[in-house]
């Protein structure tokens, strides 16, 4: 796991745990490409933060080991289907028309990879606790509505603010708050106090998505730009580059945002250019508004260790390397 | 609706106020790219066979409409997000590497769209049923593995009948099968009852499928070959022509399927060449013995008028224009 969870050793263990839960749920027989994909996905070990989220808000209540866990597992894995899928879109490569066989192939099995991944999720799901309220389908919905929103919007110079926080809000701010939502909830913390931290999370998520983003642009040198290239050719563009291109009103940004191909060239000036016209610095300071209303909200439920623990937590998560 | 259902007014009229529960969930704001792929979706309204099968095997048993309609509704999403997805892949213009650049953002959210009807469906079924028990979602993860083997085996001209009949198992039999199971349990048919009504689904469902592929070989002359000839280009090779270079000993047909390019040519040759080596002949006798074993199994319910009716729709299932 990374570092995150790295002082926090009783959310550290559990989060081990919850990786074995999703591969013991994950095996398959005689289906090598899913095994191939979801082998590469573990291996990949993210940040769990979902996961980890989720049982945090979970200790805060009357924490149920088991039944914590199992929901946790299928939350991330939820998530690990939608970066399945993600990989299928997320290619500049294909975008240029360059696709070997193999490589198709590789997207075909990737769509229905996915697919299994979520079937296996919801299955982990069924049964055992009370979907209506604990929303967790809720969250996929959402996760879907602002990934399809923010494929309408590839190559939209005129993006808005407005806009690029509906499709973050989606795709990655539900899932936070309904991960915590769900843990205090089945924690028996009640849904007025649920309903708080899991707002709580909803804004962890928008600063979380909002670093992210910024991370493109910042990155070490020898990474640096990686990401945004593709994200570039893929015609995402996110804060960092919207408000750049909003105070640069002699239009240097677009300009080459409409071009019909982007080369290396390019790339180079637009983080030039972003950096120019305070494009991160201005998205930093989003982020930090939403973690203070995030953290504001988490100290309304007391402050008992797992508050605070937790209250720490959602301080860390912008304080990635910018 | 189809013909399957035509003279059956019962299950028709049900059909449509599945209908209705469909398009009533599946509404965004908002969100173009789904509206417009569930529109087409529900524009080209399918037979829906599962959905028919599902309300069939409930009404042999204590028949509860609202819970049996919805449940009928989900299992139809689950297939309408399964075809979504199937169109990302089964689409002979990217193997031949023209893609456009709108084609491809209506693949994007092809992705995407899927998924929000899996999730809509997914959410249908929470809170109201006993998941586990009605193994919906195990269904959903057989479609999948389904999907994945048939791709692993794309281009694989020694494909046994054995491994065909594994992919169309998962694909399709297994969700028919669940579908009446399901429709069984929830209607106060026990476990033993639904059993072997699920059963008799699973075989329904093999002959189904079966017959679907031949259909791609014996379509009325303006059709002939249209399906045929994406799904030779894209490699998947089903039962009529498994068994046709099974008999063909000169290997005629795999001469034709090793070749870098497929022509209209060689689509020719190859419907020639099943005909000749009776492929449709015996894959028909193979879903009528799949057929038998359906109806043999859904008569020892007892002979109720569900009953007799369930039995007609399986036999009629494979009586369609071959």
């Amino acid at each position: 796991m990374t570092k995150i969870w790295d002082n926090i050793p009783e959310i550290k263990n559990e989060l081990n745990e919850v990786q074995e839960i999703i591969i013991k749920n994950l095996k398959t027989k005689n289906t090598k490409s899913i095994e191939k994909v979801i082998e590469h996905l573990l291996k990949a070990n993210g940040k769990r933060v979902r996961a980890g989220l989720l049982i945090l808000s979970a200790k805060i209540g009357e924490y149920d080991k088991d039944r914590i866990l199992n929901l946790a597992a299928s939350v991330e894995m939820i998530h690990l289907a939608t970066l399945v899928h993600d990989d299928i879109i997320d290619d500049a490569d294909t975008r240029r028309g360059i696709e070997s066989i193999q490589h198709k192939f590789g997207k075909d099995s990737a769509v229905y990879t996915g697919d299994f991944i979520f079937a296996k999720a919801y299955r982990l799901l069924a049964g055992d606790y009370d979907l209506e309220e604990n929303r967790i389908t809720d969250g996929m919905e959402k996760v879907c509505l602002g990934e399809v929103f923010q494929n309408e919007n590839k190559f939209n110079t005129d993006i808005t603010v407005r806009k690029y926080l509906r499709i973050i809000s989606g795709k990655t701010a539900a899932m936070f708050g309904l991960s915590m939502y769900a843990g205090a909830f089945e924690s028996k913390l009640g849904h007025y106090k649920s309903r708080v931290i899991g707002y709580s999370g909803y804004y962890a998520g928008m600063a979380f998505q909002i670093i992210d983003d910024c991370m493109d642009y910042t990155n070490s040198p020898d990474k640096m730009g990686k990401n945004t290239r593709v994200d570039l050719f893929n015609g995402i563009y996110t804060l960092p580059i919207i408000y750049a291109v909003k105070n640069d009103v002699d239009n240097n940004i677009k300009n080459i945002l409409n071009k019909k191909n982007i080369n290396e060239d390019h790339v180079q000036k637009i983080l030039h250019y972003v950096d120019e016209y305070k494009g991160v610095e201005q998205a930093i300071q989003l982020a930090e508004k939403y973690t203070k209303k995030s953290t504001d909200l988490i100290n309304r439920i007391g402050n008992g260790k797992y508050v605070d623990i937790t209250q720490k937590v959602l301080q860390n998560l912008i304080k990635r390397k910018y």
